[in-house]
């Protein structure tokens, strides 16, 4: 039992509004469980690493990411932060943040398109150092409209496989005029938050939502990346007959090696219970699909936008629509089959109204990474150029052992001898 | 697809109030999922079965259970039901199902320990001819209050293992003085409600009230029967590293065999990160366990009653109490270790605030077993003796076969040379 | 570290001929991997409770079986052996065994069908008070040929599923004159023999003989019981993908919640690309199905008999057979397909060639139930009727604890006052 | 069903000896199981792009790298062929594959180094222009003593993952001079071949050498690579309780998020019942590990070398050796402990007296790469510089296309719209 890092709970509440004290109790059990990140901001509170430091984020802005945000206002920087999807801040949250004095937060739940703008243009107008992407909005928004601040922008950081991808194709182009960590591709963030907390998260919040159970169902899992393996794992584990649907032959045929059905989505509409989209991609699923489906199938989406489930297109096809419980949308069709849409087709462990997002420990060990980009974007930025840059494998294998480390887990160290022997080439038989 | 046994939903939310019409909204879902239930009904609606017969329930009153009301009710019975747990009702299912005119609900949420068992009393005041049970209330009360009833009454029914441990109890001391039917015991409760409803449900319903992730976690099950089976596996099917609690010693050893760990909760205290208790005993976590926990660990229970925790023992080592999250209170002891309790150790797939209980297809085939047998009552209820009974083979069957067929899978029957060769003994090598 | 119980390896060798070596040296692995055995043996040689006693036993004749029987014959029983199985005896574990001075053994590995029933009658001929069977050939033969020993037989005891089937059957008839244990169905036995033994060594079995992979194929597992499910899980933790084949509604119902393709053979006869009966009925692999299945496909049986796939049906079908690898057949349809037959469709884990038969530590459970049996019958054999009598509890329960004690394992007891309460029935909520 | 490339049985085994014939039939039944290889060896036999190449390789020669070889030869090829492991080597697949006119075959099982080297030697003689490797045993000796045979060698391709580590660090020395595929890198080779034909295989090995059963037991699994992680999951499968050792601190964690147990190896020392090393490197387990072992443990080797178990430390320490049972020798310590190592610390799903090398159907996957390669080099050679060269994506794709269309697997292919979407960076929320 070590010492915390954080004040007393009765000392974080006092002068408090209630929103803010609901945001605040929400951020304090958060960072109970969030060890990566107290060692951190421990060294960040000691060494100050970002004074004199601008930070722009666009996060989903709920109890998790605001001990990010803490941690990195902690260590000295002046953060702006605003969400990433009109959906999924907590507004309590927010507030609570707002409090500090390093922060101010322009998140607001359920903002339409102007207001979700506006409020990245508000966090742009803070003219950052560094910027902070879950879906490169800020990058895009910068180079598009104030490309007059790239000049002071040392370097960013993206969290999502999905902004990570178009900030390849973005960079491919000669189109991205700073340096950005693909935070998204590092083992630590790809395995555990993608394969574990999508998986669990969005099993859990479809669960929770509609009060059904995976034990017998055939569900139906788009895409066999990482978040994919992780929500086809978890549901067979559960007991689930899972069927995986992918476009990249040698994906599929893992799939097919693990033992789970592999068919194109032709095929899967007629038999499945549930679908899942996790693919990055748009019109996964479209009206095609739609026509062979089962009466009281679910639809559900873990990727990153809401364009993977042809929303548009089921709604064309649909007789009437309603609310079946909160959470859940019927689209009853002219036969009388209802397809239940969940969260509206956003990603469904944020968007959903149980979910609480990715798993508390998970995003600690993503939102290590993270603070450790930043960091290094101060202490070593003048040796990225512009363009996506791996996280540099020190900063993550440090992360994994912070994390074993709290967790009482210890484990081996190459001897002289192997360390040799794994460097040689002239061993025989 | 079928055509549905049920009006439109239009028709059904039709002079309704808001509370009504929202318990309603809940029940459609759950008759939406519940097909066995479906293809009872129409064969009650058919026959009226129990027309002339009153039904006392004291069942969780949430939407599926609120189906198998209906259905019973729908075969010409007047039904009388509460609560089985003040903390498990949905006071808008209660109101909705009490527009129906052969039901009364006196179930209520939140009422204090005088009024449960005044709503008990009002539902024995029906003076029922057939008792359904889920924790023996009902059986209990007619029996020590109102034994002038039970000359009238045809048989019971109860849903639980703790029901019916404690009937048999009662049997055993010539105590017990009509029939009850062991819903509990049949491979169809057992296997599907026990392993895969409280699994399941218990584990989203933790995960969704603390935001935390089951991957690599060291979860303590208490209890190897059936819902212990459940839980373990579906925790380790998320990752968790299972630990297994036991006194029986081939339970014990079964747990081994599967490749969990398997200890005394006096060495399971040190090191779990989230304990299940699944007994359906008292005094599982005491004091003395309490003592050796980690900072942070989770203290759920999914058996019947709140004693597997002593909640009182932990109260007094407690230094203070307080709410960390909706559903999830904190006692800090005096070193400032936190032990989180969910949802007052009462049974956390009901009881905890986002729970919605059972998932809804294990209670079809659950409620399809209790159906099967208040009609089995009403039919040749005289052929049976005063005291706890196995339900007949051949219901718990043909509600496994009306669930198959539902689901579209088909199986194979014994051909006549089969049936011969199992019934024989004289064969050779 | 406990010291061993048996005589070094270089005492138990002195004055051996090689196949007693071979075989003496097999038990002794054997004998180091069975703890319980061991346990039960030191008090046998101490307490010499069959002095006076003729133990006849029809067993798989191998290295582990033959631990049993010279822990029958340490106890001071004159013991006479032969096989149940023409394909299963070991020569050498034969030889090894009939040095000892209290045992002679039959057994001889592939003798015809004269010389198999030759050995029971020599068996026979010992006018044994005990018996010990697996597959109740010996009961058989006494009943049928012999009824004049019966008289002063004590009982005996039945290894397997099949065996205790036909048991049942004949003492529903009337026609079991003595009391037989069923060990088969104790917890003991089902679990850990049925569920572990036939499930991996079936598995590795197939694995071995045809160098075939699990991942990804078509894994057709006929029947559901206890064997047929350990198969199922063992295969689908090898990444196969299971299709389950049964009979009785609730098991079919059980195999597809667990999230197994349910279907008939008729059905899976196309899909599948191994077959693996485990039924202990006839014929249920059979022409109609032959023909429909894919070139290149396994079929094996894990099931008592060799009837469970009509192989004279499938012989009439070919158009040729040939030996494909050392223990697989092929039978070649007209049109080209190779149908092939693993250790000639007798039960996969002992028949084929590579096959060790059960594993050590499964045999040491089960064995160590049929010791305790056979001490049941020599103290208490009066108390108990002629027909099939399940296993004692207590001496279920004191084999397992002997095993969790072997491997370290410590468990919870009951408190007083968690005893006092699971006895009674009158506490509220 | 597609009409077989091969001749019939009949027409393959004309004028041969009892060897060739055995042999011959080993390649057969693999023939049979391998669809990539008949599919690539068709297109080969039409296309003759080996014509006037000689094709040096060093492999286990057994029956699935016949078809390897035979599918060269058949492309034109003049193949020379020898063991990369003195005990892999079966006799009667060498003899088989010599009586083919383009192959001559060195292998020889049992031979000492020296031995070992000529037959290397032999097949250098060769003057090979292509040299395929399982080890690099060839790059490695050509550049040593053949140099003058590198201009006219126009590439290699190595198959594990130990030959492309010590290909790389010759490489980083700038002391590799022609280029070599690693095909070991493909996610083709990594995922099937070292997790399902790694995993499967070792744990066949083992279990049907040692007739021990995986439920319950302590698995330590010493690396957390490909390899480990094919053992871990396939044990786990089985009911083993698995325990991880490690040296990078992510593949820990990663382990560790698993469920497995994660300790060093002074640690698992204690507590395991089986140890399996997966690292690639030396002195895995050593002396101070030996040293806490329990007694009866199994030591085995799933890595490439025979060096990741510290024998000669073992011998120093034991009393006593000797033969406990076919394939696993028994280190006796001073104070009785057995330490039983299984295939002389080889690699156990290749040296076992059982074992036969990994499944056929992955080999056929991994071979199919190998093939591709070296048609690659044929086709493309000049345009590889010296050193290790990935295989091209696209060749490891259309292998997976061959599989998934001989395996009946559809899967999508993405739209127009789709792939436009994919490359594109400037979509909204």
């Amino acid at each position: 039992m070590t010492e915390s890092a954080y004040p007393p709970i009765s000392d974080q509440l006092a002068e408090l509004d209630a929103a803010q004290e609901e945001g605040r109790r929400k951020m304090d059990w958060a960072a109970q469980h969030m060890p990566i990140l107290e060692h951190v901001r421990e060294e960040f509170v000691a060494d100050k690493p970002f004074d004199g430091e601008r930070i722009a984020m666009a996060m989903h802005v709920e109890a998790k990411t605001a001990i990010l945000v803490e941690t990195l206002a902690e260590g000295g920087a002046e953060v702006a932060v605003t969400g990433c999807n009109p959906l999924s801040t907590h507004d309590d949250v927010s507030a609570a943040l707002d409090t500090h004095e390093n922060i101010t937060s322009y998140a607001k739940r359920g903002v339409d398109d102007q207001g979700y703008y506006d409020a990245i243009e508000a966090v742009i107008a803070h003219e950052p150092t560094i910027t902070v992407d879950d879906g490169m909005d800020l990058v895009a928004a910068i180079h598009e409209d104030y490309p007059e601040l790239i000049e002071s922008i040392i370097g960013g950081a993206e969290e999502t496989t999905t902004g990570v991808h178009r900030l390849r194709a973005m960079d491919d182009d000669g189109a991205l005029d700073y340096p950005v960590f693909a935070v998204n591709d590092t083992p630590m963030k790809r395995l555990f938050d993608n394969v574990h907390g999508t998986g669990e998260s969005s099993l859990a919040s479809i669960a929770m939502t509609t009060n059904l159970s995976w034990a017998s169902k055939n569900v139906v899992v788009s895409g066999f990346g990482y978040c994919g393996k992780g929500v086809a794992k978890k549901a067979a584990g559960q007991n689930a007959n899972v069927i995986v649907t992918e476009v990249e032959p040698r994906r599929a045929l893992e799939a097919h090696m693990e033992g789970y059905d592999v068919m194109p989505m032709a095929e899967a509409a007629e038999v499945g219970d549930v679908f899942l989209t996790t693919t990055g991609n748009r019109d996964v699923i479209v009206r095609e699909h739609f026509e062979k489906m089962q009466d009281g199938v679910l639809l559900a989406n873990a990727g990153h936008f809401d364009i993977e489930i042809d929303l548009e297109a089921l709604d064309d096809l649909a007789a009437d629509r309603y609310e079946a419980r909160d959470g859940v949308e019927a689209y009853e069709l002219e036969d009388g089959r209802r397809l239940n849409v969940v969260a509206e087709g956003r990603l469904v462990n944020l968007a959903a109204p149980v979910s609480l997002g990715h798993p508390v420990e998970v995003m600690d060990q993503s939102f290590g990474v993270q603070a450790a980009c930043v960091r290094e974007l101060v202490e070593n930025g003048e040796s990225y150029d512009a363009g996506v840059h791996d996280v540099p494998d020190e900063l993550d294998k440090e992360i994994a052992e912070i994390k074993l480390e709290a967790e009482g887990v210890a484990f081996d160290s190459l001897t002289e001898t192997q360390r040799e022997y794994m460097g040689s080439w002239d061993h025989g038989t």
